[in-house]
């Protein structure tokens, strides 16, 4: 099991150098790094001074690097589609279609990312992965599968399972999810219960990401009041998916009240711009990432006063919106929608006032 | 029917910030404009110094802006997918589900997003629509959808249609397709010829990208020889979804012969940087949009010599692979898959030989 460790902020404001600072700082100190570049252009290569490809290559001593590419991770992913689906149908129909053909949809380079980062993690050969993705809400939407598709396995699993279409879907979606996520879920499982869950990989996932001594993101920005909202947007949105923000890379910039002001309770680190291939200066002001700080905890429930508090820091009022259509609380912001299955005291009853100040959306039942 | 025009560039070029100017020199002029927003943070909202929803509203005369959001356009779709299910299945099963309550999955985003733009482009409302996404590979795949998912249609067309799987899957396909991309796609029309198609909307979608007079994009880079890299790449990119790319805007700098030389034949136009609220400098510095430049063409076909030009610009010559494990050939570049169906004299002929060099990939049969 390895530190996944992340970046947000916008497009420009020094994520991938960040990154790169990161892997080389857990690198000089013993650790062994995976710096892992979602994006396939040339960025990561030119700002490394390294070719880098689609396996990992150690580049220094503990520092290796290896940039996703979904065609090929596609090509990989569709030889075990194969495989299963000859295993489970009687008729298996997929095997005259060639890996080598198939083209990437939008969604794919998400799952496919998130799958990798998984299966490098297990391999137990980093003790850190620094991954370097899009750094903002495409960068969340990765982060919240597990969130997001074990609401949508609870939610649907009773819906299909009574179904004519569950029924007929069941030993179709075992084979290809199994592929995609590993995750078992045949039809059996649609009638079983919640303990079932346990075992499989969005929970793994989930309780991965709740963990901020396994799953961690920084913000980074400049002193560009826009980055600095774009910033604080992707704190309150990373809140939505369980994502642990932990403190604030200031790049290019000194640190000032003002900012520390924004940002609070988080720590703010003052970058320094890099001179040619000097890493030195901004290695050394680096935090020390591996010292969780004390950041708040996303959710705490009060069953004694019949409240929930969620920390949903930098929105604004009007951006935070709370509905009870389905049987869970649902939260809306950051154009994320987060199904809360709170514990049974509290489960399916009413939603009695909610209000939302100093960052904190406060809800009685 | 309306000019789409986007914006490909590094995080940070200002790609944002010549949407806006872009969007103000058509109004100007007298053009209805809708300037669609798809990140849900401040940044758009910040730059333009007005308050942005997820509904166009008029911002100055003929100017009109919309921030996406997927949980709402979300919502929706899933009261149309909802109706369809009710209209088209004896035992509807979602109908418990409310669209209140969905999460967003990756990949979500594009296929929403596309289709909001699609219904603004059809309503006649607007002469130009400027999208302002996020401008890397996530919008090459959007702008993919039509060119990929045609093909996994034409590919497991006869696939599914022959199989167990596509028999019983085919009840489910229409509704669901229908409400997210309009494509009618029922049990019959898999086993129907691809004269069919004609109608559909992906071939529609796919119409549209060819004609830069209705889908156009414009690299936007600064100096930086690592955003002129990134600006480079995703040039070659966009023709494998078929984009025409039509000009470069060269920000904040002065145009040079090296940088006219990285991009030839593409015209560079070098926008200043923005004094204060004066768009004016900027505007006037933007090339004129609604005059097609002569650009290559994507691809030439010449049955006599038996060749097929392909134009690929900004590659290196290790990135560009060619493959024939399917009934097409196979373009394999810029982390995307392109499959071609070629005219029928050379359709399914093997491929005697392939070279990469100034920019075309020429393959011979």
């Amino acid at each position: 099991m390895s530190l996944i460790l992340t970046f947000l902020g916008k497009g420009g404001s020094g994520r991938t150098t960040m990154a790169i600072a990161a892997a080389k700082k857990f690198a000089s100190s013993g650790k062994r790094v995976l710096l892992v570049g979602q994006d396939p252009g040339p960025t990561l290569g030119l700002l490394l001074g390294e070719t880098t490809s689609n396996s990992p290559a150690e580049i220094t001593p503990n520092l290796s690097v290896v940039q996703l590419f979904s065609t090929i991770m596609l090509e990989q992913s569709w030889e075990q589609i194969k495989e299963l689906e000859a295993k489970y149908l009687r008729s298996p129909t997929l095997k005259n279609v060639y890996g080598q053909e198939l083209g990437i949809l939008p969604g794919m380079d998400s799952a496919l990312a998130l799958n990798a980062i998984r299966e490098y993690d297990k391999s137990d050969r980093y003790d850190v992965i620094v991954y370097d993705g899009p750094g903002d809400n495409n960068t969340l939407r990765m982060m919240g599968i597990p969130e997001v598709l074990s609401w949508y396995v609870r939610r649907f699993r009773k819906v299909l399972g009574d179904s004519d279409v569950g029924k007929v879907l069941a030993p179709f979606i075992q084979p290809i999810t199994s592929a995609i996520l590993n995750v078992s879920w045949s039809a059996d499982d649609l009638a079983k219960e919640p303990s079932d869950r346990a075992n499989n990989l969005l929970e793994e996932g989930k309780a991965a990401l709740a963990n901020p001594k396994r799953v961690t993101a920084y913000l980074v920005t400049t002193a560009d009041p826009i980055a600095i909202a774009a910033a604080k947007y992707l704190w309150g949105s990373a809140q939505q998916v369980g994502l642990t923000v932990s403190g604030v890379l200031l790049n290019q910039a000194e640190a000032s009240e003002a900012i520390a002001t924004e940002f609070a309770p988080l720590g703010v680190n003052a970058i320094p711009s890099r001179a040619g291939d000097d890493w030195q200066p901004l290695i050394e002001a680096l935090p020390d990432f591996q010292t969780v700080s004390q950041v708040p905890q996303p959710m705490t429930v009060d069953l004694a006063a019949r409240q929930v508090r969620v920390f949903l820091p930098g929105f604004d009022k009007k951006q935070v919106k709370l509905t009870q259509y389905g049987p869970e609380i649902t939260i809306e912001a950051g154009d994320q929608r987060r199904n809360i299955d709170l514990p049974s005291p509290l489960r399916g009853q009413p939603v009695r006032g909610a209000k939302y100040q100093s960052g904190y959306l406060v809800i009685s039942f």
